[in-house]
């Protein structure tokens, strides 16, 4: 069933020889730039990448990832014709940090974009992401990538934050979150998600700098963000791009086009993860009959875990503990796909630990671009793991919520310093854990049993590894609080 | 990636056109007894049925339902080449109960294998199978079958009980549990399984009824079964047969071949897995070397949920809740695979509400078999699913705890009468909901949002429903009390 890519066609495909041979894993302590391979005669042979981002789906709802009564089968033939990951986390538990950590390789506490009193960025909020930062958009428009965002933003709606002043040639989509800006007419608290109308939210559409719909006709948006992708796909054949499809959804509330009501056993919800399935349909399809799919890398993930207080219309976490908000599992581990055919062995399985901040060095590694060599980054390499050659060097994983380190993983063991649930009652101060708790998350992904007093030198060798990572950190002004 | 069968080649493989053709849907209520296929000129080419049975299985076990750590790339193949079904059940949520309902399609207490106070039969136990119940076997034998049981009975250990009694030519296998019979000298409690040794269990291993080995050496007792599978496989290649299957792993104590140590990221348990992955992978390559993979029915599944108490060395039961000794949905639902290539529609996925006692109405319709047509049975063939023709005509799932019926499901809708935890301080007394709690379980899996008072009109159907149920109920004395 499987097929084995020789070394021969490991290292001949896509022009990425020399790429490829110059990739150096990068640390946060001393980040080692790639060379670069100047963007020239050979520029239209560097593969295209595609990010395709949910917002809030959980690690259990996709039929691929144990679901039973929601239908992916276009996540499934990407995952048995591509790569799976099985502990795979998004940098933070919600969507500000979340993404603004992608874009940057970067946590979130380094670049500004969190806080501990507001979680994410409102209509009313003056921050954004710095033009100091350097997003992955920049660095591949620099090396002579055509680079769209079509989707949701959320780093910051004003002008000066815009995806066009972050690398994007162009933007179509939402500034914030789709649930943000509701209207005083609407039902108050749960009632209006129970059975959302698009009026209640007065969340504008844009293009580019201007608004062109508000509110924003969410029932058609997830069709609408595909046929913007497959448009600027079929439009950028020549030259290699990099597109990013940040999708609004299943975030509530939940509004998926009229050929999808109805369609999924999993109700509402699941007809919204259907029609995103679709669109990752399209988009393969796409790719396929242009030809451009062995030349492109197409990765699906998501920025937080499920938003489990929304009942049946949250997702899912599967076996993880807990979902959006928390440092638990369920709150930043999540479902992600890989797929390059040709260059991927079909229907692998990736148990490595990886982040979305490694999608930054994996970029410049494709693209034959240089790291952004002047500050300190947490970004690894997943060039070998794609390639099945070796490994991304990532050794750790810190878990924050805001600016307080709540835990952090270091091979299969994760130490809770802090424990604090997602939402509810429970949820209202850190809990400090002294002595902290230590789960062994390859034996006990659910984080049930705390094996602690067991392995009291595996905690020593984390205290100090965190010792290390506190010294080259120098948390940035909070953006979300201005 | 998939293909269809075409509808000729669903009717003229394996010689079925008879018997498919005159499958007919059971009911508890009035059983539509099968056709008859003289076993005749054509017996040779009426399908073989092999069942695959774990013990203490967990519905998150298996990578292709979404475990991050276990690899089962046999198992995923199975998935990926056959189908995969998301809402299979066993019929009680412990060993012996479950095995008597799957080898009879019948509820145990119809057939007297449960009690409220025993939970299965120990090796003190007086009682077991009684004669008069018809196996799933004894139909196949008297149908021209070659027949073998290969694995933990668990129906009686007494003479009169043993497989040979019940329609099986030859068994090979342990009698009961693993983790009974602890000889005195063994550490107490969890400690001896913590790092168990084969000489703390004074477990028998049977050819026939002899005893060849006590204690059993648990260490190669997976790779001993496959190899006895592999024999009785390639000594039938001329008949139909029956093989059945069923491991004693992943049941605690945990033990595995010395080439299985180490090898999974899961730790021992993982292992355990890995081993039986590998036994399917023997399976599969046998029936495909053979020549007889087209003509075999393959079917994969386990008795009960995962044994939550012994943490990582127990099984996850992923999004679903509590696990075995539940009725809660962790309890009851299986992982469940059936492969038949040329048969079943390579990579599909049955979302239908099943049941391990389903297996014998389909076994009769594969055979051309009479169904045991003088008593009640609740087994519905499911034939027209693994063809995808059509439903297997169930509509009801009844949930007992012993003799206590806890809960129903009709369609999406699971109401639960009583609860009570697996196991621990609060599973000491069933608590009697009433009004009854209500969850959508295709929306709801994980059983968080009790829908009740959403929906009397469900609640008053499914009341109506048990009525019904219990007219033609007449439960059986208990043999565990024995």
């Amino acid at each position: 069933m499987h097929q084995r890519l020789s070394f021969l066609a490991a290292f001949t495909l896509c022009g990425m020889t020399s790429a490829l041979a110059m990739a150096q894993p990068t640390t946060s302590t001393s980040p080692a730039p790639a060379q670069v391979t100047p963007a020239g005669n050979d520029a239209a042979k560097r593969p295209n990448m595609i990010v395709i981002f949910c917002d809030d789906l959980g690690y259990g709802d996709l039929a691929c990832y144990g679901n039973p009564t929601i239908a992916t089968p276009n996540l499934d033939q990407m995952a048995a014709e591509g790569m799976k990951f099985t502990q795979f986390y998004s940098a933070a538990p919600v969507c500000t940090p979340s993404r603004a950590a992608l874009m940057t390789g970067r946590l979130p506490l380094r670049n500004g974009m969190c806080s501990n009193r507001r979680r994410v960025l409102f209509p009313d909020s003056k921050g954004g992401l710095q033009a100091e930062e350097v997003t992955i958009a920049e660095v591949l428009q620099a090396n002579g990538y055509a680079t769209a965002c079509v989707g949701k933003w959320h780093l910051g709606h004003l002008p000066q934050y815009a995806p066009t002043q972050h690398g994007f040639d162009s933007y179509f989509g939402i500034p914030y979150s789709n649930d943000m800006d509701r209207v005083a007419s609407a039902p108050k608290g749960r009632a209006s998600f129970a059975d959302p109308k698009v009026e209640y939210w007065n969340v504008p559409l844009l293009r580019n700098g201007e608004v062109i719909e508000q509110p924003a006709d969410q029932r058609t948006i997830t069709r609408r963000y595909t046929e913007e992708a497959v448009e600027f796909i079929t439009q950028h054949q020549k030259q290699p791009f990099f597109l990013y499809l940040p999708h609004s959804m299943p975030h509530v509330p939940l509004f998926r086009s009229a050929e999808f009501e109805g369609r999924s056993k999993r109700g509402l919800f699941g007809d919204v993860i259907e029609e995103i399935d679709w669109s990752v349909g399209r988009i393969m399809e796409t790719l396929e009959s242009l030809k451009l799919d062995e030349q492109t890398l197409v990765f699906f993930t998501s920025d937080n875990g499920p938003w489990l207080i929304f009942n049946e219309q949250g997702g899912s976490a599967g076996p993880l503990r807990d979902g959006k908000g928390s440092t638990w599992e369920g709150g930043m581990r999540e479902p992600a796909l890989a797929w390059w055919p040709g260059t991927i062995k079909p229907g692998s399985v990736s148990r490595d630990v990886a982040s979305t901040m490694d999608l930054l060095a994996t970029a410049c590694t494709l693209a034959g671009a240089k790291l952004p060599g002047d500050r300190v980054l947490d970004s690894y390499d997943l060039t070998p793991v794609l390639l099945g050659t070796g490994e991304s060097g990532r050794e750790l994983l810190f878990y924050y919520r805001g600016y307080n380190l709540m835990a952090v993983r270091k091979g299969p063991w994760k130490m809770h310093l802090m424990t604090q649930d997602a939402y509810g009652a429970g949820a209202r101060q850190p809990v400090k854990q002294d002595p902290p708790v230590l789960y062994h998350l390859e034996h006990d992904p659910s984080e049930r049993s705390n094996v602690a007093e067991a392995h009291p030198e595996v905690i020593k060798a984390m205290l100090a590894d965190i010792e290390v990572h506190k010294k080259d950190l120098v948390p940035a002004e909070s953006q979300l609080e201005r």
